[in-house]
């Protein structure tokens, strides 16, 4: 089965076959394991020893994104958040319950957010102290442009924090040349191609050591992630981690070092990407973003205005002839949505486009569609 | 290698085997398996179809602890937390820092807390709302009394919070018998013998419905894991679930139907325990409790005191021998812990007392400790 859903993502089966083992996290077995799982993705976020943290936390990326936030930004405090697709949406979200004060900055789901709307809202309300922007917006396939925001954010003397949940690794992101960034957070399960299950923000030590106190719960502050696992020689963990998918995670990362770490992967995602688009409109479907603006993580199609379309219908016929994508859209208009993330090759994309077409005839859709 | 840890256990061979998959958690074909893990869930936990829910989140028991605090507890409102070990402490740190007021009931960590004790202490103070008990103290080994905790807290007319995160499935507790309770909370990796990854609480539906708003904290709103649950036929999570944790915890639930459940496992995981405590009697060394206050789950034992003991040393030489216990300890004095739960036989256990005193006879410990 072809799974492309943007995360979890289909795995190499040494990765997913490192989970079937039981594993006692202190244990000094496992100890080189985790450190290097450590230092290798503080590499991939550009970070530099002693002055950047890998902090993983236990369970998703929400939980990650909510302990960065908790932790860099006081309760009551205000937070702009670029809100132009679903995950930024969501982002918004988990401010405003933790207790924070969002400032949403809505946008259309078809275009990034741009750096004078950042420098904009930045400087019509100078209590917003920290921005919090998706890095790609896994809703629709946009990449917002950390280069162009960071510099705003920094020019204003803000702080940024970074979801580059869906984009960590493929795209392009570098902590030291970011200094108005005080995490970058992202999953083991998505570009990276390890297993769901954790979750790591890097993060300025400067910063986590500033932001004492401030969480408001024991889980998700990151100051005292970090603490511990000084306290403990990064040893332990402060809770039962889930070892299997970080040992599993340490073969992604292998595996994503032998492939030719960031640039290489972004090049087989970039090409993933094309092939799908090129192939929707071949099948005549309409993909929701125009080619400007379409990211290499996730396609997002219109759907077929077609009564015989049916989505669930749709993805139950590709899954018949070996592809399974989502069964729900996330963006403002009806849409599918393939990702073009996880060890899939442009081969296999190739595939699933022609898999798509036969799945359009098989409901009666294409031949209107094409008509 | 015998993992003698009070979690992650060690797990049979199909149970693990099951992690090793890429899986669409909200596909058709994995619906089936999560919901069946939800009702078999329920059952164990005494809960009754309609009137208890099970709530599933991603993450350790630290997070579905706080998740089930922060839900039913209003923020400032007080918790009584029997602190005699090591979890119960945790606990009252989770309170604390989630920005709910804290009365500690402290006790010696080498008797479970009494009925009489919890009863003058809600006498005392009027304003405590809820109870948050450990089920089994898994710093010392000691079992607190649900059914005479929960009567007490039932007759002062206040509610009940269970960490039962070691027992649950092997220690008994039935929802249906403890109208007082919110939510027993428990995890994966422990007495049901699957992986770790994720968190679940049983919980009273009609008092979930009450708690809406409490939360501060989106990830941690049980309110909202149920509605979206019950928007989405139970199909989807909120967020990207561990779905292989929850696949090889399928397998474990079989596993415990097919060894007879909870009082088979009990059984079971008594005589594992039984066999440590004579056996470490019998190599001259002091268990941590009395044998009327050691529960089934850990059995700790005082570190001996001779120069040539080290716990670290110790913990080598019986992984030497095929035997992994933890290299850290819990108590107020210093022990060293060995789990009894999990894919474990007491002949096995029997095998682990050899162990132990090869290793202390190498290093040099034991004729002193047996003079
Ligand atoms: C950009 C982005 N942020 C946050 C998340 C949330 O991650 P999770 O589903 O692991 O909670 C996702 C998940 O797809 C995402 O794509
Ligand atoms: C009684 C009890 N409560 C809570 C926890 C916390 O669980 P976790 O380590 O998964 O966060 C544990 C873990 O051993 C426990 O034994």
């Amino acid at each position: 089965m072809l799974l492309l859903i943007p995360g979890p993502v289909r795995t190499h089966p040494e990765t997913r076959a490192a989970m079937a083992a039981d594993i006692a996290p202190w244990d000094n077995d496992f100890r080189p394991v985790y450190a290097s799982v450590r230092e290798r993705v503080r590499a991939v976020a550009g970070g530099v020893e002693g002055e950047h943290a890998t902090l993983p936390l236990q369970g998703c990326g929400h939980f990650i994104l909510e302990a960065a936030l908790r932790t860099f930004v006081p309760a009551g405090a205000k937070v702009l958040v670029p809100t132009n697709g679903a995950y930024g949406t969501r982002a918004a979200r988990l401010v405003r319950e933790a207790g924070r004060r969002v400032v949403a900055l809505p946008g259309p789901d078809t275009r990034p957010v741009t750096s004078a709307e950042v420098a904009s809202a930045l400087e019509h309300d100078a209590e917003i102290g920290h921005v919090l922007m998706v890095h790609h917006e896994t809703g629709s396939g946009i990449v917002n442009d950390p280069a162009a925001i960071g510099a705003a954010v920094r020019a204003a003397g803000r702080r940024l924090i970074m979801d580059s949940v869906s984009a960590f690794g493929a795209l392009p992101f570098s902590m030291a040349e970011h200094p108005e960034c005080d995490a970058v957070v992202f999953t083991s399960g998505k570009c990276l191609e390890g297993m769901p299950g954790i979750g790591f923000a890097v993060a300025r030590v400067d910063r986590v050591l500033e932001c004492e106190g401030n969480a408001g719960s024991w889980s998700f502050d990151l100051h005292d992630v970090y603490t511990h696992a000084l306290r403990s020689g990064w040893g332990s963990f402060r809770f039962t981690p889930p070892a299997q998918a970080l040992r599993a995670f340490s073969v992604a990362l292998d595996l994503y070092g032998r492939e030719g770490g960031q640039k290489a992967r972004l090049a087989r995602y970039t090409e993933n990407a094309r092939v799908l688009y090129d192939g929707v409109l071949g099948l005549g479907l309409r993909p929701y973003l125009e080619r400007r603006h379409q990211g290499p993580v996730i396609v997002t199609v219109h759907q077929p205005q077609h009564p015989a379309f049916a989505l669930q219908r749709f993805v139950d016929e590709l899954k018949a002839r070996g592809v399974l994508i989502s069964n729900f859209s996330c963006t403002e208009a009806p849409s599918f949505r393939v990702g073009c993330i996880g060890a899939v090759t442009p081969a296999e994309m190739r595939g699933a486009v022609a898999a798509m077409g036969e799945a359009l005839e098989a409901m009666g859709v294409r031949e209107r569609v094409a008509a």
